[in-house]
């Protein structure tokens, strides 16, 4: 399917769309910088703050009654040489099978969802790539120092937990949904901005392409993020993703930041064709100064809203620019090397 | 009185005051970039730091000996047709009546001061507007779960205090002073750094003007910011604004910023007239994704220190610029449409 | 020694040079811009990742087996006519003597490590200059509320600890290394980064040259910056550096960031002949908006590399710009103005 629906597309004709959500102002104003249209797809009413971002409003609006009925404009979509740039609330509102399947060319390597979505599927991927995770516990039974539990396809950190111990965990675990217990890791957290091209050759070069790492951000969590100034008072922490800090940090550990990128970015080549643009790699960091990955995110993330006009490291990459302008000017760079098929999928 | 000190400007020589602290460097820059003459109002000699930032030293000063002189060198400010931008600090120190009766255009609606500052007649405001905010507690022998106690007109938190019940407060609130008691919101902090402008149609339209949210911040608080630091040692948290640092918020949340800060406007123009220019609404946003606003303040906020040169939202709103330059800018167009009345008083 | 090495410096043909970690991005970046060759001195192979920012890879490197062996390169570094830039890991790695010894011209005065890097001398200066710092405990026995206990020479906060009391300090310390106790200040972080010219005659001025603020951050340290989310489990706080994340002051505390800038580079002037370049004093502010100052670095510090296009001070001075960038734009001015020997050592 997806070779056709690249060779339709008119280089010269591109529309850029995403949902109205997550990272849309950066998508936009990244993707008219670079001299594309631009559609914002909406459920119900456009959004009224683009009104308040003129330099981030799209071109026009694809306004739907729901995620799921976007399936049916992809004829209307390729006819306007869309190309569709996915971030997690897309992802997650069209649900996973639906934007498999959605015959619009999208920026990226779509089969990434499947390793990315499974916990399992991604912990094998990772660990396969050499990348240091927090131990997980298989049997609520060896919980013997605190750990962490995340549901299945929980979204935004929505009822995760810590537990102390196994009575505590089963004190609070809710046995009906699918879930995973990591060993709670502590440490400072950052969240690597990595942005990944096939198609160029210069930079930190990789068996095939080269890798970029964009900025750094730590997120921020409700309400536990802020729990201590409750002193005093005892609440259960909660785990609710609610915006995003910038942070930079030591620059001697540079050196291991590129490698845990480089070496999920060459397993992906290996495991499923690859894994093409931006991409996060979501640690921890000991005082051992040794890394705990916890989670990878395989597209856009909302940290990267801090810099849309570059972050403390764009500043040296000659490009100072945001995410969603790195992603359009990668298609732009696609177009020109006539190398869409690489870039899309 | 008010329309008289506007009529008597002269559009071409206007000179843009304010007291020199608080946010003083930014609105310095911003009027002369925009084109303007400044004035740096202060009590004793002037401060040197100045020197070490050029770009944001005033033209010159007026030295006084305390702050409530200013009233008599109102005459020589008309003169100069100055415009005072008026901020926390200037405000405190004058005090509220002086403030009042300077006579000196300033920029924005004086009226807003006797709404915001009142704790009961700002909860009346924003309540009316339907901005949800944390439970008040009328009798303190209702405290059943944490509270926060705020003294009325208590400066950058000075003397708020935490109490989990009943018989903690009676420990430690202090009588002699008139309070309030809210309800202790657990999350995450979010102060919106909103702009209104009555005479730009352009934009996230109001039912008059358009409004603007240019940034965020989260303030920080000693010692309760670094609280848990002082890992098992036991010490009272105290609430003193020392600083502020950068954030974003969830796009998805976006709709619901602008929205907040759209009620509290119509509903200023509908009970005191408009509030123009900046405010801020400081909130806690919770696990539920809920906004609670525990305070409203109607000029320039400190937060607005991180962005002299813009912050990650005004990239795309066509004028990259700090609060204090989006000040001087409203003043600059003001004049252009032949309509400072409405943006002074 | 020193004279002479400046002397020989062809003041059209310097190289400026560093360690490549640390800051050695923006100081490379900043050398650049302002027209210096580059030279990044590494131990094994050059780190790949200044092929991810070109804009900071140095023109070329000097490849050693260890740091030590820098020694033995004098000759060569002096015939390309190297500025050597030092930052906390070049000192560290090369070891005080060594760099003491090196006949390598360097950026700032040498001298001033002594100074800085033993505790008492350090509080001999800035006590002597009327800075505040916290008390220092002599005798253990006299622990009576929360210390913080650092070893000498500690590197990035290892081995740091808090203790309660006196019995708590005995379990915990190590009894084989030297340490101060330090009376533990609660309240919040701020370091401030200040830049001292002793050839420019303009801004805030001292006895001899001037003194920029161009940015603050605060560390970040793992474990103990999120210890508080392991909630309800029990671990020790460890203050291992692995970060930075940008603050801003209440602006009517620069009189005072200024005062206490300028108090430490005049007794540095009186003691050793001065404290050329950046420099940080690494404060806690208390409830009381009172300074207390834990530590000085006499060099750049990491957390500039917050900033390498400017912070939000910066953008009022006039120069826009990173610390490693104002470094090389001190020597460039030093190179118009025939004054290098009054910025190197």
């Amino acid at each position: 399917m997806t070779r056709k629906l690249i060779e339709n597309i008119n280089p010269h004709e591109i529309t850029i769309a995403t949902l109205c959500s997550h990272t849309s102002l950066q998508i936009f104003h990244g993707a008219r910088i670079e001299g594309f249209k631009t559609l914002g797809i909406t459920v119900g009413k456009p959004p009224r703050f683009y009104d308040a971002y003129p330099g981030a409003k799209p071109d026009e609006f694809l306004v739907l009654e729901n995620h799921k009925e976007l399936l049916q404009h992809a004829e209307e979509l390729r006819e306007k040489n869309t190309i569709i740039v996915p971030h997690g609330s897309l992802v997650e509102y069209m649900g996973a099978v639906n934007y498999l399947n959605l015959e619009v060319p999208v920026f990226g390597n779509r089969r990434v969802l499947e390793w990315e979505s499974d916990r399992k599927k991604s912990r094998q991927w990772l660990e396969s790539a050499g990348i240091p995770m927090p131990e997980e516990i298989t049997d609520p039974a060896d919980i013997a120092s605190p750990v962490i539990v995340k549901y299945y396809g929980a979204k935004g950190g929505k009822g995760f937990f810590i537990a102390k111990d196994h009575s505590d965990f089963e004190k609070q675990v809710d046995s009906t949904q699918p879930y995973t217990i990591q060993r709670f890791v502590h440490g400072t957290r950052y969240y690597f901005h990595y942005f990944y091209s096939p198609i160029t050759s210069k930079g930190y070069t990789l068996s095939k392409g080269s890798l970029e790492m964009l900025g750094i951000d730590k997120r921020i969590e409700s309400n536990v993020d802020e729990i201590f100034r409750a002193h005093g008072t005892l609440i259960e922490p909660t785990f609710v993703v609610t915006g995003n800090m910038p942070l930079v940090i030591r620059e001697s550990l540079l050196p291991e930041v590129f490698e845990m990128g480089e070496r999920v970015v060459e397993k992906s080549i290996e495991m499923f064709g690859g894994m093409t643009g931006p991409f996060c790699l979501e640690t921890v960091l000991t005082d051992k100064l040794e890394f705990k990955v916890f989670e990878i995110s395989a597209r856009i993330v909302a940290g990267t809203n801090l810099f849309p006009a570059g972050s403390p490291y764009t500043e040296y990459t000659g490009h100072n620019i945001s995410m969603g302008r790195r992603i359009a000017l990668e298609i732009k760079r696609a177009v020109e090397l006539n190398k869409l098929e690489e870039v899309l999928s």
